[in-house]
């Protein structure tokens, strides 16, 4: 059986705090879901800014394969005059093929809140439907506030949905416009709705009682075959459903089709890539796609996944694009340091004594707040220092970073950096965006005389994270570097009460581990 | 009816990753979950590691008024020599009056983790249960796995409930380990639990699919009247059944009984507490307890929910210890400012004018990154600014920060700062911790001849959250800070390419808002 996917990322999933999209980054995230293979777009509420109305001009032109551009709006402000309301107007003027309103099924909004009478709200349900329709669109109506109105008043909110049917509707979605649903309420609702219509029954469900994702398989259950949500569940107040949980869990737990199902791989990268977009940290314990979501911390699930892997798996994490993980931590033992040190290829053989100095190493540096997680190539560059395979390729003998203002006011970066490579010295300075930019531009300058592989690496992604955050501007820092040289790509760590430092730390572990990996190869290759 | 809460955040919520927990901070915990009301909670396995060894032995002295301490640890090792056997007796030796064991039920894992025959396994059970039971506690039985085991084989799973039974099992807790299960199936599987046993039922389950909230309602409605989970649903992978969720709709959904119930108006500070203590950044989107849980930014919902709050929000904040929020963004009108504007106690009165001219101000510091939630303090001082009732109390001439190594090699900051204030020049120097707070200490330096009043301001946090992370090191960067005189805490912000003058930026803005409210609450007492 298959359940049509609507993804409202791009318009209720902006109504969450932090959550802001230019057009471009609108059009970048609609390419990602018509890969994806979502069937419905809704692009933005075009009627209530102008920004929305650009989205669905420069939509025309990205070639969309398989989804359907939705536009969204509210039913006409007057009932006398639905023909010519700026609103629908506007709707029909996206030249979407689907439009979706809403409407008002809980009677305290339609009387409190539009101040209508319970004939002038069908009404005005019944005209702006069809007055969409006959413009040869199709219409899904999306039936505010139903459950609470359904619990309130039955006969009010079925009758809406009537006059929505009457005026053509081809879709009634049941929204959950509060969150405040349970899944048996929405399960019988959903199935006394159901049994009434004979069109399209859809779902539209929000996170407020942790139930989101429950909510809309419990409608599927009873008959919806139309599910509306948002990638990473990001939406007003606590979000909306989250299709990434919806999909799999119909897909590989309930047996529907969606047709997503050939592209199920991709979904981690579609839901990191959406996060990117939107500059917001993942939620590293997301269902699926998180990147915790397959890392094994305690000691006993560490050697029976080793053993195999659905022991403490609920699926194969492939299936979805992600990857199990182990996690050293003072939780974990020698097992964990050797899955982990097997994993980026250092042998530690069965040295006991090693292993055991190594995961004290380990435990006393996250005891002052470093964390390996992400920084991987910190972590290996520590392996094989213990093992004796890797040294520094350079030494500071001394840096001095300068922040002042100018004349002008305007605030100016300078670094002095002194470093040896192999008894030779070089002196150098730079200025940057900020101390942290200058202070990589000088260690690059600085090295390049001695190792021109270092022009090809970039900073991709830089973080910085407050340990002990009461101890304020004293506090100790985290920063997390990722690098990348067009093929691979790494990540460092350092820590320092001083940013700057701590910034440092992490650069420096960047160049290493690039220039060891270089001249590593270049060793196996000229052999 | 009465539901029993079970609380495991100091056991499996440390298995989440990046929770990291010292003896002190489990026993911070502790002391607060007592105070919430928890039934029972559940301290460590003190098998498996001497911290939470070490964290039994003080727990004693915690004087809890109404939680029971319950330590963790696995059927005994072997079946021949349970007596003697380490972990049990680890167990007993805590003294908690309640002492939680988990048994395979899955049969995968009994023979192929364990190398168990199914006679073997039951009588493990049989005999650990047995044997803690001889000691005069309540024992309860995690059956690991149960409803994956139960599909796979029911007549062992229930078997080796039988087994836990007649070894005298207080409680039979269903533990859904792989976060695989669906709510339906919980709710059938616990339900034939529940007609075959007459031992208290519990339900144990994880987020994987993220389901557990639904999957531990589902049992309760099944007949479980225990209820295992941690606070924010930390734990291992994606985390456990998050009790922040649970307990509300419990209690306002659902109409059963818990002992928080009279305290559910702290369900928010506890939710707080438990992130501040483990240093984790909350999860700001959480049903019930997240900062945007009633934050509201559509326009349209915003002017609802200032009609009548239930138009938009599925419970009332308060219940919970939450407000509702409005938030200010390109997607709000002049409404949201002016409801944002009295909020912090500014008149804009009916000056459309002013009120545009102050929209159009914050959409473009939002657009370069400034952010006002959390910073009330700034968002204020920019509406007295735009309304001429606020300057600057000192004008910053000249500053220079310099970083650099000492012949030892640690790192050093230093802060020059040429300030004036009306006419006067004072003109200093510090050094510190980093380069922030060496420039935090330069500033309260040169002040404090003018303003002795600043020697009051503490900081009490400072976050830093890189923008644009893709530029790397030239990438902007938005620092927060929280500052506190004792009696009144204040957020104030500040952006730029370079950390030091987005940090001073946000200091200097600290400063001016004490100064602010002291100067014109002097004002108005010397009237």
């Amino acid at each position: 059986m298959l359940v049509e996917i609507f993804d409202t990322t791009l318009r209720d999933g902006t109504q969450g705090e932090g959550v802001n999209l230019s057009v471009q980054d609108k059009l970048l995230i609609a390419k990602k879901l018509d890969e994806f293979g979502i069937d419905i777009i809704e692009g933005g509420w075009p009627g209530s800014n102008p920004k929305d109305e650009e989205f669905f001009k420069k939509a025309k032109e990205l070639d969309l394969q398989h989804a359907k551009l939705c536009a969204f709006g509210s039913t006409a402000r007057s009932v006398k005059d639905v023909e010519s309301d700026y609103n629908l107007n506007t709707l029909i003027n996206s030249e979407t093929p689907i439009i979706t309103i809403f409407g008002k099924t809980w009677k305290l909004h339609s009387q409190k809140g539009l101040g209508l009478t319970d004939a002038e709200n069908e009404e005005l349900i019944y005209k702006s439907v069809k007055y969409l329709k006959s413009h040869g669109r199709r219409v899904i109506f999306d039936a505010e506030h139903f459950f609470d109105g359904f619990k309130d008043d039955p006969e009010f909110a079925l009758k809406m949905l009537e006059a929505a049917v009457k005026g053509g509707a081809d879709t009634l979605v049941l929204c959950d416009t509060n969150g405040g649903a349970l899944p048996e309420e929405v399960y019988e609702i959903t199935k006394t709705v159901k049994e009434k219509f004979d069109v399209k029954i859809g779902i539209h469900t929000h996170n407020d009682s942790e139930l989101a994702v429950a909510n809309s398989l419990a409608a599927v259950r009873a008959g919806a075959r139309h599910v509306q949500g948002t990638v990473n569940g990001l939406g007003e107040r606590c979000g909306n459903a989250n299709l990434c949980s919806i999909i799999p869990n119909l897909i590989l737990k309930m047996n529907y089709e969606t047709n997503q199902k050939s592209n199920l791989a991709s979904l981690t990268s579609v839901s990191n890539y959406v996060y990117e977009i939107m500059n917001l940290h993942p939620n590293t314990r997301a269902a699926f796609t998180g990147k915790s979501a397959f890392a094994h911390k305690g000691g006993v699930h560490v050697s029976a996944v080793m053993k195999e892997s659905r022991m403490y798996e609920h699926i194969e994490p492939e299936l979805v694009g992600n990857k199990q993980r182990v996690l050293v931590s003072d939780l974990s033992g020698q097992s964990n340091v050797r899955y982990k040190a097997k994993e980026v290829g250092v042998d530690i053989g069965d040295n006991k004594e090693l292993s055991k100095k190594i995961v004290n190493r380990i435990k006393s540096l996250e005891y002052n707040g470093y964390q390996f997680d992400g920084a991987e190539a910190s972590f290996e560059l520590l392996l094989r220092a213990e093992t004796d395979e890797f040294s520094p390729f350079f030494k500071v003998l001394d840096s001095k970073v300068n922040v002042f203002y100018d004349e002008e006011g305007h605030s100016n970066a300078e670094a002095v950096l002194k470093i040896e490579v192999n008894g030779e010295i070089e002196h150098t300075a730079s200025d940057g965006d900020g101390p942290v930019n200058a202070l990589d531009k000088a260690l690059r300058k600085a090295l390049t005389r001695f190792y021109p592989e270092v022009a090809d690496i970039k900073l991709v992604d830089y973080k910085v994270r407050v340990l002990d955050e009461k101890e304020g501007t004293a506090a100790k820092v985290r920063v997390m570097i990722e690098s990348s040289d067009g093929k691979d790509a790494w990540g460092t760590v350092g820590v320092s009460t001083n940013i700057i430092e701590a910034s440092f730390k992490a650069l420096s572990d960047s160049i290493n581990y690039k220039l060891f990996q270089y001249y590593k190869n270049k060793q196996f290759i000229e052999k």
